[in-house]
């Protein structure tokens, strides 16, 4: 009888993680309305548009660009001669080296294969020129419905980035661009924190004069800007993506980046009720030739982003970080503080083992109070496979949870486990989004 | 035949780790002489005594309070409304966000379930007032005995700070205050080695005369401070906890903490044949209005123990670290030293994952010779939690090494398997507390 | 069906992980031309004799020296009452206490156990003297066919240190002393990175004058000697272990190991087309009375190796870490360059826990692309346990791995399981020594 129990809140947990929809709080996923190089079965293809999906983007996706150049010798292909084919040269590249001539068990690969399976596709078939005929008759737009009821994703978290011209130019031309319910803006603004000299040019040409360093009336300007921005994308939160060399050293800290973080960014967030998500450790373009796939990762300093919670109380930080060592005193930073929100499994701690890893830790350490999970997806598609895997990561820790409790004579009833799930997936965001 | 043998193996081990008393290591627990802010069916509550037990005690453990704050929003409840309440009305907070409106699969919620169930009670019945009147019924003196046999722990180790006012006094006034067999006392003088000049001026206070640099007559009245409040308390060991930044350079190192540890601590506990219990890596106060749950972590220099274990090799030293990014090299130290002994997974990393991992790896390691854990218990009842969770986690990874020894013809005794239990729980401490 | 059909899958994935053959990357293992300090059944033992193997070998080996010092008190047996005695005598004194005294469960004392076992004797017997008396009966030269066939090795790597008097001496008596097909050689030169006035002292003695700054004919000199030595040896790598302080710091780096490495090494390896081989993380000697298992571990910087990586594109590099947490960045590092080859679980991470880690993130990291292990043996019979135990460990990984793709349809072969299995145990190698 107690094992039938077990068996039974096992089935619950399960079913609860499987059908709580998510609202994915970090993707670089787009509406049609941003354009798409691949237009399917719809017209108007736009070679820059920022809207990818398809199984060459899939095959493509940077991952795994990163992953053949391992498998390919130098002699037999440069990195320029890659980068020269068409997509689907690659796509077909890729699909030679990484699936047919070794087996595709890499957590990157085994993603297409997911993703195919889950879209009423084969992977058993082998047939890329199949997959491809499929998507050609798919139209963009109806393909993202279908990708939300597959993988179960109620919200699709923008990441819009103020200072890429492609992107910018899209918001300034057309002020409905982002007016897709089924997606929702987030700003981001790296240089702001990571290049002032950089940023103070671009604001300054963009009509908001601020100087190479931060006085009274640069401040105006920048917080200006940021309304501006906030208010043309209708922002949810605002983001910025940090070096592991990142520091924050108190009140007193005079690196512009600290200035700028006090002095324009905070009050700017404070006045519109709004968090700032923190994605820290990666280190950028340590191999240009990869291009998107040339960043690393490092050790990041999880002692500032808690003097930043200190120093900053009437701000709300979410905070993920890119360096597996850094996981486990982050999540005991957020022990400490109620305005930082720990989300995700990022980038290269995305994979199985390290989400088990990770969010075990963290429903040891915070209960129900985090954020387990986002997709980071890039091509529309992989949201069904980067979900589909985390949520049978995520059932897996919960279910050893609740039968501990279970054990003891707590009886979890279904609706407070979909209760919690839902704080998983969706509440928790919400309310940190919602409460000061 | 094989998995019969196998499962026998297995049922011997579970055995032998549930039945062997153990010698908890390290504890915040005091016996009934020291007071009790809640008497229970007894007489004489003592607001400020130090023995901490009962049900609202459970609930505000620290690591609780750490919790429910970030589940109520700050608008909602600031930290001091919540220090203002009282402490069943704390209790009952926690209870409502903690464990009603989510549910209770923190390693912290969790452990009260375990206690309350382990007591007789039944967590399935949600009634904290039952709970309450059940507690308030029992004599604290006669719930030691039961917390005693429930959580099958043969003695208590006490952390007496002597530099803890409340603390100091009740020594001074009753020379037998400690006096009680259940319980061992232990001798902890952090600002002896984290803040020489608050530690001078107390010293000097109290009729120990030195001064703010250290010279041979500070040294000799650190030594008689030491040798009096080591006879006063008739300590076993000595103890510190040290912060992440903690660093010993070697026999030139003249920072004031190493003349300290050199010139003062380590000539006494040579001399009175006595080890030193290190416990770094914990970041005092990142957020003070947590209070004692106020705590970070942060990584610690494994190579500054090593120094000085090799400096220092007529004394023996007891270690253990709060970041989990120490825990391998630390392992790893106590394997080029007999004369460090590594012990406990300490407050984040007591976790059911981390103890996992960290065991498994100081198995394979240094096989039987370490301590596996500690219970760092607050409040009397905890220890049944924390035993009962370790317990049952050491021994998963004792079946799987004796199985793999099994697996090759080696054939462990019963007798074999508890002595080696033995070791772990209770000889490998008072072999390393008698042996020079 | 579906389950067997993963029955069957995960059959064949264990099956191939047992069959495939093994060019084992790294170990500490010399032919009989060597000579042997235990000749068997054969004639001429050599004191001084490189070639280890036997019981009392498998005993002294030093991971067991280090863990009996743990257990038997300073007072008991000093290090210097260790040191005299004979290597018999040190054998009994381990067997006594890590054996008999202690169950055998550390991963350093079952690997002694399963050795015995697959060799045909017994450890249920504890027949110290009876398994001695096996091995007096044996011949080294056909102990080596005899353990490479059980523990399915193809070809041992040795490790040649041209610094060592003893052994570069074996090389310079007698051109032929390498010449045993099962071995092949690599040149390994610790001090020409690590310690500049030491190896130029050398260099010079021995016909190749350099200075103790590095000029052009410094230069010239260091090439020829390392082109000399390839030559004598016939090896088919260069190795290196550094300590965790290594760094280099780019193109402008002038730390004078840079130099060596970029001027010296680097263009005499592109010139033969070999790779460099980097074990990084040993910290040298922290307790010399341990002797060989006196070192420790260190983090050590990835981000230099990424920098080798960067700067030397003609130049190919393995690499393994000996901290547990520089594992992750290694695995991103290797995903950012494709003349990266990671390598194998070193020494203190070759543990099973600690290999079930790393084999899993670097499996989900890069795929097929990565050396997942090499034994390090010292012992010729450790090959046995070595390869055994991480056999059925990188078999658990790799058996999830097949059935999660599995799941999706793809329907991986027989030929392709086996495929993938010899690129990690021998084609990855070979390829990354052939291939430019
Ligand atoms: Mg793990
Ligand atoms: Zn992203
Ligand atoms: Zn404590
Ligand atoms: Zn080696």
């Amino acid at each position: 009888a107690a094992t039938e129990q077990m068996t039974a809140l096992e089935s619950l947990v399960r079913r609860a993680v499987r059908e709580q929809p998510v609202w994915d709080f970090h993707t670089h996923l787009y509406p049609p309305s941003f354009g798409t190089p691949f237009s399917g079965a719809a017209n108007g293809a736009d070679p820059k548009g920022l809207m990818l999906w398809g199984i060459d983007e899939l095959l493509t996706y940077h991952y795994l660009v990163a992953e053949v150049f391992r498998v390919v010798p130098a002699r037999q292909l440069p990195y320029d001669d890659f980068w020269r084919m068409t997509k689907s040269e690659q796509a077909d590249h890729i699909w030679k080296h990484l699936f047919l001539e070794r087996s595709p068990i890499s957590e990157a690969c085994r993603g297409v294969l997911t993703t195919l399976q889950r879209l009423g596709l084969d992977p058993g078939d082998r047939d890329l020129q199949g997959y491809r005929g499929w998507f050609a008759q798919q139209d963009p737009n109806r393909q993202i419905d279908r990708v939300m009821e597959i993988a179960g994703v109620s919200r699709i978290t923008m990441t819009n980035a103020v200072f890429d011209d492609n992107e910018r130019q899209r918001w300034l031309e057309n002020q409905d661009v982002g007016a897709d319910s089924r997606f929702a803006a987030v700003l981001r603004f790296d240089p702001l924190l990571c290049d002032w000299p950089h940023a103070a040019a671009r604001l300054t040409e963009w009509g908001y004069p601020v100087g190479p360093t931060l006085d009274d009336e640069g401040v105006e300007q920048g917080r200006r800007f940021l309304r501006d921005w906030i208010s043309r994308t209708r922002a949810i939160y605002c983001a910025v993506s940090l070096p592991p060399e990142f520091l924050y050293d108190g009140m007193e800290d005079s690196r512009i980046s600290s200035q700028v973080l006090r002095r324009i960014v905070a009050p700017v967030l404070e006045e519109t009720n709004m968090p700032l998500a923190l994605m820290i450790g990666s280190k950028r373009g340590v191999n240009p030739q990869l291009r998107d796939g040339g960043d690393m990762v490092g050790l990041a300093d999880v002692a500032s982003v808690a003097r930043i919670c200190a120093d900053l109380p009437r701000n709300r930080l979410f905070c993920t970080m890119l360096a597996r060592e850094n996981q486990h005193e982050l999540a005991v930073a957020a022990r400490k503080f109620r305005n930082l929100m720990v989300f995700g499994c990022w980038w290269f701690v995305n994979n199985p083992s390290l989400i088990d890893e990770i969010t075990r830790m963290r429903v040891e350490l915070l209960g129900v109070s985090f954020i387990p999970q986002h997709s980071d997806a890039r091509v529309l598609d992989q949201l069904i496979y980067k979900w589909d895997h985390s949520r049978e990561l995520i059932a897996n820790v919960l279910v050893d949870k609740y039968r501990d409790v279970a054990a003891t004579g707590w009886r979890p009833t279904e609706a407070e486990i979909r209760r919690d799930v839902r704080l998983y997936f969706h509440d928790n965001m919400a309310n940190f989004l919602a409460s000061p």
